[in-house]
């Protein structure tokens, strides 16, 4: 027996009914004779409808009442999720971020776990209790409560393991696992039994968003192992670790992002430097710049192609626009593409992956308009239109239907 | 120019409007340069409706749990009031219990401040920052948080008015201030302009709940003057204070209770010893007796009749039967009475008092069942249906409609 650490989302916890189902999880591994901490949410859209009230009072309101604000969410969920534990017959104890021990950056809305002193929660171990800590949050330097970001609890709950060196840290979601693309949408999805943080990783940037990619991130670090498994349905997850049987698989999964925008800037004059300082521009925007191409263009101009989140599309046209002193039918915006990808440890030694996959593409029909690649991953651009069809025809290739 | 402590109870934070309306009485106080400490309750029925959620999971969940649920109350009020009050333009700062240094008793649920550690909040006055404390709440030594019992803002308030030697305490509610009697039952009730610590103290005994007990015998322990006034309408509330001017008035207020159960016991045997030992069994089972009247009766033996709060009129009765060994019959027990009382510092000297009260009751028609006097209050007990007609009756005699 061990320690074990078991992290729940919000939707795991949305009322009275999946508290107690939580609740039983969490004391079926208790009395298997394991110490336990549970990492929680708050409760379904709480989060959202706080940020609703305070944005009828004030639209911009400061980040450290925000951070005030929201902590109330998590707060009422440990709450809630120890009574259903007491109810079940077995000791617990909430902890709050910073009874737990988290000290953060004082970034509010954005803190950063800095360390975490983790004598409370030791404390409550030892006295045999089910420790319930509130996730996303932490306190700062201040004595401030600070907030870790959107998807912060699963960082919380990989920090715990790491600190405590739990034998484990399972992220409980409304899914079964890590699947080799989208079971709503694809035929014969198969779900991973082992995948390494750097395939997370890569599917997590790819909208595959099931881990928080600062959580595997940390749990690379740290070396945690991480089981992403349902809370509903009680079957083995997919565990996430440094090295994994490679089984047959070049490919881990195919995934799509429809939150890409493709900017084009043609005829840009070839002078050194020029790039740098287009896409440092950006990044003063806090624009993040995902595929990058470049090209000689005609009359040895230069021309430059990359995307962006939809979001963030228009300012990124405005910054060329202002900074390059060129006409504006030179700026090209497409929002109507999608990224499609594959991942896999295993591709970088097998030089047939990406032939494979464009060949599914053309059998298809489906242009690609842009092919970007890594050691794990080969991502090309489409049109949107025809994303759906194009992650079936890919992951048919790499797993056929048997 | 001086330091001011507001409190602002549920109903006047409600909703974001409420919120706004707090907000603006707030940076008023503070503009026109004081130092301003505001107190904040939970939104109107937030503390009732997360008491529902946690009776869906547990019918009895443990007190500690209880507290850290019931704290995310005010968690929330004083975050959204910092939040209006920036957007009002004026710099603010939400403190909860524990960051504005309520160190309390461990007693979930029923805590009572030790003392208050108040460093933080001065800090935060001397960066001209208006301190939000959220009321209600504090933490123990094991570092938990605990609350204070209904009506602890009030408490919060004085506590911290205390501490830091506040000019002034005002608590806010809905009502102006303190009445003659109940002005939306009793014609020509009239707004006190003052009451002293001990009045006050009668009438909120007697039900008119403005403020809270415990607060107002904090308040006279450390003299913290008190204004009471309305969040709604701004006009001068009431001053609570030591000493008062007596202006012309010997009797401050009258007020009804229909809360209270009379439980008669005749036919006890004149045993000495006996009395003492009947209302120490009822104190065991803590029922709270109000008014006590013996009286001999036939063959020598005694009557006994004492009023309890309806709650504890079936359990004052099981218990006398218990310790008793009489007849059933002998024990009656009548809910359907009302207590009228008139309170006043200045009818002491006044002997005339008493038979006023009993002339005005006599020439309405009511018939008086018991009589209770101290120092500072008259009380009878009547029949419930009569109530408001007396009160208006009592009321009438001691201050004529003009």
């Amino acid at each position: 027996m061990g320690l074990i650490v078991q992290k729940f989302g919000g939707s795991s916890v949305a009322n009275a009914e999946r508290v107690m189902n939580v609740a039983q999880i969490v004391t079926e591994t208790y009395r298997q004779g394991n110490d336990v901490i549970v990492v929680v949410s708050a409760q379904g859209d709480t989060t959202d409808d706080l940020i609703d009230k305070a944005h009828e009072i004030n639209e911009k309101p400061s980040l450290r009442e925000m951070d005030m604000l929201l902590t109330s969410g998590e707060q009422i969920s440990v709450a809630l999720l120890s009574m259903a534990i007491e109810k079940l017959g077995c000791p617990a104890v909430s902890l709050l971020g910073w009874q737990a021990g988290f000290n953060t950056t004082s970034a509010y809305g954005t803190a950063r776990i800095k360390s975490i002193k983790s004598d409370r929660i030791k404390a409550e171990l030892d006295r045999h209790n089910i420790v319930v800590v509130a996730g996303f949050q932490g306190i700062n330097k201040y004595d401030d409560l600070t907030t870790l970001g959107r998807g912060g609890s699963d960082t919380s709950a990989v920090a715990i393991a790491a600190a405590l060196h739990a034998d484990r840290c399972q992220i409980f979601t409304d899914v079964e696992g890590v699947f080799t693309a989208d079971p709503r949408k694809v035929e014969n999805a198969q779900k991973l039994q082992e995948i390494t943080y750097d395939e997370m990783l890569e599917l997590a940037t790819l909208g595959a968003q099931v881990l928080n990619n600062r959580s595997v991130e940390m749990a690379k670090k740290y070396n945690v192992e991480i089981e992403v498994l349902s809370s509903l349905k009680r079957v083995p997850g997919t565990i996430v670790k440094e090295v994994v049987k490679m089984e047959k698989m070049l490919v881990r999964g195919v995934t799509k992002d429809t939150d890409v925008a493709r900017i084009s800037v043609t005829n840009i004059p070839n002078i050194p430097g020029i790039a740098f300082k287009l896409f440092s521009k950006l990044a003063q925007k806090k624009i993040n710049v995902d595929i990058i191409l470049q090209s000689v263009g005609r009359d040895g101009t230069k021309d430059i192609t990359f995307t962006v989140s939809k979001d963030n599309a228009q300012s990124a046209v405005d910054a060329l626009q202002d900074f390059l002193d060129i006409d504006k039918s030179n700026i090209t915006c497409d929002t109507n593409i999608a990224k499609i990808s594959v991942v896999g440890a295993g591709m970088e030694s097998h030089p047939g992956t990406a032939s494979k996959m464009f060949e599914a593409l053309f059998e298809s029909n489906i242009n690609i308009e842009m092919i970007s690649t890594s050691e794990i991953k080969i991502s090309v651009l489409i049109n949107a239109e025809e994303a759906d069809r194009a992650v079936s025809a890919v992951h048919r290739a790499f797993f056929p239907v048997s």
